[in-house]
């Protein structure tokens, strides 16, 4: 039997920490392609290159390893690794680990989960790994085994069409660690706070900073299990449509302009 | 009664045709502030700038209307605008008018309707206008009706939390519309075919070039109905789990690891 191909990428870069130890992990699983930037694309959401050109370049090669470094972003390294490198579809995409939480909102700003969902968009198995550490040098050995025990059940079940995986692993010594939890999204938000600054020319200039509010504390939630020591695994879908809403707004009877 | 304060951003820059109009209809309902990119950021999805600083700039003022240019991407100009120069929540976000349609899976990908996304998250009514012709010279007028009937709307009835709509006009005369419908976000996906070239000191780059296929031809989507001549109204939320199958991934039992 054939080998999974299997196709990596993240947001933190390819000289990450999270992705040189997920490739460890997944060379066990079979043909390994990784396909990151070399800079950090953190908070890049889905973000695409249209309008620049696109660079990809080989770094290293040895049996059923290969790794490209490219100037795209994350939804660019998925399509680039299966236009260019593979001319073929993946058998799963992974992408992580990220170093960070992308429990709750954060998944709507998180490279590494666009590259997941854009793999899902295009029909392949696709599971994001983050681990809630933010640090370049995060520890991140306790991971190891969930990714195996995900990763194992992905292949034998599949997952469904428009489906993908957003796992969350808690950064605390591995026999802290209760289980995993099978979650939907935690409300959140995001509050900014722009830092002015002046620069040497006497012209503004503002740095993003800001704090999370956690808007519920549910125990169906990632957040509730992350912040509880449970690896979280939530399916995620492109579909955005409120679908709750759909007959809600028919209600609204557009003056003139109905059906 | 005070005049609501309008925040107006989008995806294809400051000096965008669908910009200017955008904002001469919502200068009806109220104080305007537009905050947008100088360049394109079309593709950026729900890109923030958390690597690099960031610039604002004032371009014009005068009663009931400011106008200020960022080298941020549409969601940084949400920020930037509530944050920076309002000091408080915006009444309204409008976002557009996008030149080329988000109908379908384009939501995913696009500047303009993250704007609205990120509006929606901060708990801000937030609309997303879009007319399906990407040419910069596009003609907005057949738009302007439908955009006062919905915004009528939302600022009469307000918008359930975690909820924004996604609004995609035909390019067609305003006699061959047919009305507005309320849909969900159709099925679909890009095709990417990547174009190669070589550069002159002999280095590889590649353009990004792809088709639409369409997954579905169902009455109740968005691209059904914007392929048929109505204006197509999506309820979108930010919550992206896959409800339905979390029951189901309970089922897999994670084996030693479970609950």
């Amino acid at each position: 039997m054939q080998k999974p191909q299997i196709l990596i990428t993240n947001d933190d870069g390819i000289h990450a920490k999270g992705l040189k130890y997920l490739t460890s992990v997944m060379r066990k699983f079979g043909d390994v392609l990784v396909v990151a930037s070399e800079e950090s694309n953190s908070g890049q959401g889905h973000a695409i290159t249209v309008r620049e050109l696109l660079r990809l370049e080989k770094i290293h090669e040895e049996e059923g390893y290969r790794e490209y470094m490219t100037d795209g972003t994350p939804v660019d390294s998925v399509k680039l690794g299966e236009q260019i490198v593979l001319g073929k579809t993946p058998d799963l995409i992974v992408s992580g680990i990220n170093h960070g939480s992308n429990a709750s909102v954060n998944i709507v700003y998180s490279g590494t989960m666009a590259a997941v969902i854009e793999g899902c968009i295009t029909g392949i198995p696709s599971i994001g790994f983050s681990l809630n550490d933010y640090s370049s040098d995060a520890d991140f050995d306790v991971c190891g085994p969930y990714i195996e025990e995900v990763v194992n059940k992905v292949l034998k079940e599949g997952l469904k069409p428009g489906v993908c995986l957003n796992v969350n692993i808690p950064a605390v010594p591995k026999e802290e660690i209760k289980g995993i939890k099978v979650c939907r999204q935690s409300d959140a938000r995001w509050h900014e706070q722009y830092e002015h600054r002046v620069d040497p020319r006497n012209k503004d200039y503002y740095w993003l900073t800001g704090y999370f509010e956690k808007l519920e504390n549910n125990e169906e939630t990632d957040q509730w299990a992350l912040d509880n020591n449970y690896v979280s695994i939530v399916p995620v879908q492109y579909d955005l449509t409120a679908h709750k809403e759909v007959e809600n707004l028919k209600k609204w009877n557009f003056n003139g302009y109905g059906l």
